[in-house]
């Protein structure tokens, strides 16, 4: 089920049947380089979710489709939360969905880059509890889908050399599942074939560092059938351990 | 064009080409009676301008599809931005987009509990120029989509009697449009047909108000077909409405 | 009473008593034209409050007069709040007088350009209860002045031509009742006589567009005398308008 | 000049001609016994600002009416702003006039409450410059009006016994002397006659200390007679007061 | 005990055992002229502290050692929090050590700039409380050392001329004393001798007026030896009014 | 040189003559099981950075001593900063040295659960400049002193069984390095002897799951010896380590 195309008395009647868990893609809008869209990082989880979604009990809630991205905005079509902002979202996010009953959030990510903000949102969200000396009723799980039990060794099984971590051929490879008429894209012939490697600052300094925007990566390898074959495996991966979590006892809950 | 599934180059060559507004939709996800899909705000005008995109020379932006719905959250499923988070967001979603050179945000909107707050935040935005006696490079426009031109009209030709102001005949048959699996909901028999009305506060008083989320509707008129042509004729009116705003000449903008 | 110049026993027996409802007047120092007094949005729903404290049995709180005119910054003496330093304050004045027990917020506006701001602010305090599951203990009414009934109609009948949308006729005429030795500034001939119209963005473009800082209003036709007959009207639908508020049941309070 | 019934042409003339200070009254809305005015803060400044403005070429802005409270709120009618949310009024307040030009700003304070959260306000005000290394085009002065050069002296010498620190014999003057029909408060017996003193922390705590609100002072004591006497030496004051800091010349500012 | 140094069964036990109060070193890292240290206002109290520790059964915390300085900024290896932020800070702190049971917390200040900043923030931790309508479980004290019973009149007994208000030749000897190896800084002629006084603004302001740093002070007197009796007699100091705060019955508290 | 006990000109110079570069000690006060002190995460990077600053050309900052540590607040002593706010402080931090010159800011961390909000904050700094289109004048660095090069094979070549990742044998040794007179605190027979392991969730949870509150460890291993053997080789691994980041060519910087 998702909650977008869901009822308030079905989840209403999901919740009273004891299914307190939901899975929250969370990614990005920001450029991947010559190849890749701009959505990929809010669209990969959100595919590898909606096909999880078809093989498994699970509810489904809006992505959050923008990330943090600072680092790319030297870059046209690129949206950026500040981590404050992004964290103060994440806060909302996490209270309405805990007014309503939901203990268990899983957050299925996109995008490296968010991944330090929310983290930091987690804590937010905790520390209300822990400051006040009240157990918070609710646990949060982040698993970035390319680390989804099984996946990281099949990404670089189909693409062994130039696989990259930014404009990977694996995340373009899935958002060209998703959009097959978008990977005429891929034809391109990109200079240097492989993209270079280097820390990440301020979006000047990316650019300056990382041209076309891509780091690390060969995206031109990317097909639509390595990225089925890649999103299949990660709904498969997803539905178990997203049951995993929901199923598992905390100390500080009751489920 | 929308914008999650360009690349950052085809972004940068429309803007280049003084192709510099955006559509953006904004909505919420919230309870919606128990006909009406929890998604149906950030979903219609998700629709209507993925339509537009089709008819028009538009570019879409992601849709701001979690709103500022404080006074559902006494139903299940919805979700809400306090509005000072709403303010933050639009806020960086704006400074991203004007980063980039976009001059014109036009802002499509499926919520009405959403314009206090986006109003506010377009002034948030303004002021930062305006206190510091600087232009700004940007101008926000704000549209309900049933307030495109000639659309009320034609709502309340489709449903005479109990359009109602939540969970309306229209915005349910628009998404049964979209996702006509769900239209079967709208068979309920709904004690009272038509819904009551009253004011908005708080989510406790909301729901002793209105016990089954409904403000003044009779949402079970709603059909897959009228949906269609309300989108279809909402389309259009956006294609013609968002391009007069990208063209109008403004004393404090170059174009 | 005004709360100014209560003491606090009186303003706790009056609580006591059951009278939990208040009435805020509301505005904003900005420009108001060649002819306007800064304070103009202040100062009328001001008026009109002292006015109706004389006629019924009503508390009047401290008005709130620096309200959301960025758009005005292009004027000298105009001055403004970020919308959200707004809702802060206006969280925290709820906040205290909630806390004393009132549980009826009357805001008698004389701004348009606050109105997104203060519905905002309203959703902003309702927000914090409707998150955590309890019913707010008061509720909150915005009243435009010149929306009390039968105002509107009042003020184009005096003034049929040239009513205007800022720096009109009517507030104008309501502070020239108030500080008579200013109308003489009425008999300036501004130029053009009526202002032109158009949208409100950002400073610099509010200034480009209406270089004497009027919209749409010909204020020299504003005299004392209908400024109160205004004022007079306006005060005794105040006093009709709060008392049904304040008597007004409501299913997520007591009273 | 009053700014609230100033025209911007006016305001801006006056800019112009070089008289870029303004004098802003500041106080608070708070219970002062059971003899003294909630809004006593607030008027005390603006009824000697009024004054001043009469006896020199002042332009007095709107009473910044509303502090810092907190202790008072075991006490119906008084009403607080959080030190955070008075920071950001304070300097909203200052981004206005500052952009209109005036470079000088003179608050002339009414609660001694409200002394912390003002200086620190300013200081966030001035580390905005400081933190860019640009210099602050203005500068701020604090003055509570019983430190005007003489007042306190005046003040001692009117009440000599039970002069006290919270609704003082002298500030419950100063407002009978504004509003003489409520000095017949003052013919209360009060019981201590002259309230106890202590330490300032929370509401509950100051509840139990000062049960009437009072602090150290015998209001009883106040006539509008004395309270004129105060107004018109401090009126005196402040002219003087407020000229010699708009003439002082600043090495960080042109004047 | 230093909580620094300590285990949390150690600091558990000490609670346990009613030992509930706290001394907690805060000051500022800032220039202090040419012969202070950076640290001085944070060494100073943190000196003192640790003295008083060995001397009596107290309970010192970190040192708040990064204060308010905005005006100190044009000197390089000032640094400083804007006051929103330090505020914000010291709730932390204050909902840290409440949570875990502490109920008297003693600030020891180093540096005037932080003054108005401290009490602000310590409105803010009580505001919450008053607010709510509940008693705050815990006491804020601030003092700065130099004002410890007898401490002013030592100072100025050794340092009669020059003794100033910024790099006073008594904070400047306290941390030769803790850094003897840099009394020799103290070697050097300043010009003018004694520096000059002058009102407190923003950073290019403060530059401007005051080129080396120093207000009103001839720091070049400072020794290790005046800076050890200092030290000796404030830690005795601090023993006894921390003792007495500790031991202070309170109405809004328990012990 | 260490920034507290330094002079303004010995700074100034140190820019001048291009050492842009600081290393900024950061870290947590917070329970560490019963052997180790809550200051550890504090303490450890502060020990290297001083060791370091003796053996090679470094400038030291004060260090960065209350974190985010909202899991460990079930335990008394500990203290957190909300993420929130340690990245206002952060961003303080990081302006105030930038407004100096600093251009290179290298943080050693002490404590794990600081890194996400570390990494927000860093973002927060340069989204600034990002979203404005300006090339940050600053680059950060993060460190976690255990992850210095060489360093971790080190501890775990110290204690192979029982290291940990909470109250771990090796930074329980550091302090005990730091303040030998603690090291009895190891002679404690602590059950289980290896802690156990799981997710950080928030205090309650924490404290549910890790009962004295190691992770993983058995510090009863920690010695005096051991510790100074990590903080030698730490130090020489920051003295090489910050030395290539402060000589680092950047895009966009000068240096």
């Amino acid at each position: 089920m998702h909650l977008s195309q869901a009822t308030w008395p079905e989840i209403g009647a999901r919740l009273a049947a004891g299914h307190t868990g939901i899975v929250l893609p969370i990614g990005s809008h920001e450029q991947h380089g010559p190849t890749g869209l701009i959505g990929t990082d809010a669209l990969c989880p959100q595919l590898i979710a909606a096909e999880a979604e078809k093989r498994g009990d699970l509810l489904v809630g809006p992505t959050f489709h923008i990330g943090m991205a600072q680092h790319h905005m030297g870059f046209p079509g690129s949206m950026t939360l500040r981590p404050s902002t992004m964290i103060a979202t994440i806060v909302d996010w996490t209270a309405s969905l805990v007014r309503a009953g939901f203990t268990r959030l899983y957050w299925l990510n996109g995008h490296g880059g968010n991944v330090a903000t929310i983290q930091a949102a987690f804590a937010e969200t905790y520390a209300a509890y822990s400051l006040r000396g009240e157990p918070a009723p609710f646990a949060h799980k982040l698993v970035n889908w390319w680390q989804l039990p099984g996946i990281e060794k099949l990404c670089l099984a189909e693409f062994p050399v130039g696989h990259g971590s930014h404009g990977t051929a694996s995340e373009v490879a899935v958002t060209y599942w998703g959009w097959p008429e978008r990977a005429v894209l891929g034809q391109q012939v990109l200079d240097p074939k492989i993209a270079p490697e280097g820390p990440i600052r301020d979006a000047a300094d990316y650019r300056a560092r990382f041209p076309d925007g891509r780091i690390g990566s060969d995206p031109t390898q990317a097909t639509p059938e390595a990225g089925g074959r890649i999103v299949s495996a990660s709904a498969d991966a997803l539905v178990s351990d997203a049951a995993a979590f929901f199923a598992e006892a905390s100390p500080g809950l009751a489920g």
